[in-house]
């Protein structure tokens, strides 16, 4: 039985998870995938910690580049994170002929293009299960599994971070602020939490999900993005009495006017699955036009969920490495040479249904004249209830039927001058999943 | 752009859903697999129903032989069901060297291991996502997903037909018949519902999943089989009461002495996933020692859905032709040489918790005997609870904690005995699943 060989780039969290799988399910992974797959070098920054892993069973050396530039290679996994030596050694292991595998979701999604027309030229493999939902095998069903669909949209727990918070804050009624400390407290979020919670990581990963899905280039930038930091404790009440749960969701839809892609809090329907995927948990609720709705759920960090989709992509790669390079499953799903560049819609031409909070006076005629303004700007309203605040004020709740959002922006621009409105409004956006 | 040339047997429903199907999503195909996939020939018994489907698009034949020994044929596509006629041409097909796909689970389950090795000394794939769980990529996130891992075990809802049936005992307080005459006016189940209400078609399934999760030949002989066509509709609601619902899984688990594998009425905790997939639906959790609970949620049956898998199949087998067959995805997701032959462990051996249900005479003394009489067999109560029946009997309703089959058995026939139980007893079992 022959040994495929791989460099490894980093031994963090995930690098240290990805040796540790290789070593104990050795005999397991060697029965599926017919050949020993084994870690002979490894780029660290810090040796003396490394070899304390490691011990003697690998070279550990401290510059990337020399991992990437090794012949006895085989297939190197990048695992540093960030996008500058990152790119450079992805880039230089492709040239060199090596196949890749990546965690890197930041790297993708920014970077993605320039490194698959690379891998392209060269004709290598280049995979990244464990950039998106972790240990959740969900680009291998997108990429593989629906290949019979018109994929029509996505709708996915994509960061298990802000989920987390989110669940924290409707089962115990904590503050965003309070729900963030517990899951700083608790390892599920960082010192510096602002790429969780304020959607960036999710709108990487939704970013290449959406490639995937329709197979156009991957486009970060032109993703909208908001997070959960401003989301108040208040609102997931009043959705819950509505019969809605607030997840931060990543969407992306086809429609005839191009493609939606973006991630906000969203209002789910208390029944649905993704409303009950809790605490950390992520998943992804997939819609083909042949196969219908289809979800996937699972852990979508740590250590040993990542490492479970890096040694996957080992395994894949190993398999493939001798089909004909035209064949073998396209980077994003769809081959290189047919990708098509349908337009990301700008967010004011995307249409959903909306969920509004806002204080006013309360006083007769107050209704009246906010529904002439949501009627004049064709905003219907699905349901609305008011809960009086203090002796003279009031807070009203309604969710809109579907609308675009720039009829949204002109309606809000409008209520916002109102003498007898007395807050700011909230307003938050409602997928009717099923 | 080379072209596969396909062969179908049988244009049923899923046949003429996949006919349809690589009409329909021709391009998107093509854009992902880099080849079109084109049938070139059709073997039906009605030769002028298939005319209307097909035209003159494919050459149409009654003798299945004709297409398999077709030489311009490269994969043949079995969706005649049965495991006569369908196993006689799925190895005539590999005798011809050709690729088979099937969506036939009954033919794998109970000739897998001839098929299979069949395909292994003629270097050729068999492949069967349609098989279990209809358009949801299970196999594949199995087989190929969660490689990284020791899988432990898996709970499924892989029937349709019967999770239909015990949502709407649940949802509209019906009786087994009534939900059943339902299902069938519904087309949801067939005329002689046997196969799908006695867990005969989930055996089927589970028995495949075993196999792929732990590298085992097929076994469907050794798996225990219970429906759910004596389902009492008040267990569903003394279900409920103690925070379960009644679902009818597969279940396959690994241990230290044996693999469990076994389809039965379960109560599953009312919160997981797995409780709150209703209707037709279908989803298996697996768990893997690396990667932890997965779950994978969408409609196991249907036309459209399962020429989902049926296609998806096409692509992967397009995609593998040219691969080393020693290093191509195996069959049942281990090389075929480094299968192992774990006992399945006879039922007696299986340890569960257990709901009972039985009527007593309602007089001091009755819980006391009962309790003493599952204590002498080393069963513990999780819970109980009572419920006045008439003026002077009563329902008794316990959870047991962990027991083993065997011990549950010795206990209700020494129960069954006493004189002051007045019915027979019901006994189900229970899954604290996550």
């Amino acid at each position: 039985m022959s040994v495929v060989k791989v460099g490894l780039l980093g031994l963090g969290v995930v690098g240290g998870g990805v040796w540790k799988v290789l070593q104990s399910n050795d005999s397991e992974i060697a029965r599926r995938a017919g050949r020993r797959i084994e870690v002979t070098a490894v780029a660290v920054r810090d040796v003396d910690k490394a070899r304390r892993l490691v011990g003697d069973r690998a070279r550990i050396v401290q510059d990337g580049m020399e991992v990437v530039r090794d012949p006895d290679i085989d297939i190197v996994v990048e695992l540093v994170g960030g996008d500058t030596l990152a790119r450079q050694w992805v880039l230089e292991a492709i040239e060199q002929g090596k196949h890749v595998v990546t965690a890197n979701k930041a790297l993708l999604a920014k970077h993605g293009n320039e490194i698959f027309a690379a891998a392209h030229r060269k004709g290598v493999m280049v995979t990244y299960e464990a950039a998106v939902a972790g240990g959740i095998p969900i680009i291998k069903a997108i990429r593989e599994g629906l290949t019979a669909n018109r994929i029509q949209w996505l709708a996915g727990i994509i960061n298990g971070t802000t989920n987390f918070i989110l669940s924290e804050m409707r089962t115990r009624s904590l503050t965003f602020d309070a729900a963030l400390a517990d899951a700083q407290r608790l390892g599920y979020a960082e010192a510096d939490p602002t790429f969780d919670i304020e959607g960036v990581d999710a709108a990487h990963k939704l970013t290449l999900l959406a490639s995937l899905a329709f197979g156009i280039p991957v486009q970060f930038d032109k993703a909208h993005i908001e997070g959960i930091s401003r989301l108040a404790q208040e609102d997931i009440g009043h959705a819950e009495r509505l019969g809605y749960r607030i997840k931060l969701l990543g969407i992306t839809k086809r429609g005839a006017d191009g493609i939606e892609l973006r991630v906000h809090p969203t209002l789910v329907p208390s029944q649905c699955l993704l409303a009950n995927v809790e605490g950390a948990m992520n998943a992804v609720l997939v819609n083909g036009d042949v196969v219908g709705p289809t979800l996937y759920y699972g852990q979508g960090a740590g250590e040993l969920p990542t490492a479970s989709a890096v040694v996957a992509d080992l395994v894949d790669v190993t398999r493939l490495a001798a089909a004909e390079p035209e064949h073998r499953v396209p980077y994003l799903a769809f081959q290189q040479d047919a990708m098509v560049d349908i337009p990301i819609l700008p967010i004011k031409d995307v249409h959903s249904s909306f969920y509004v909070r806002l204080r006013v006076e309360d006083r007769p005629g107050v209704l009246a004249d906010l529904s002439r303004i949501l009627a004049d700007c064709d905003i219907s309203i699905g349901s609305m209830f008011q809960e009086p605040y203090g002796v003279d004020q009031a807070d009203i709740i309604f969710l809109s039927h579907d609308a675009s959002e720039g009829a949204v922006d002109r309606a809000m621009d409008i209520i916002r001058t109102l003498p007898f409105v007395k807050s700011d409004l909230t307003r938050l956006r409602v997928e009717n999943l099923p």
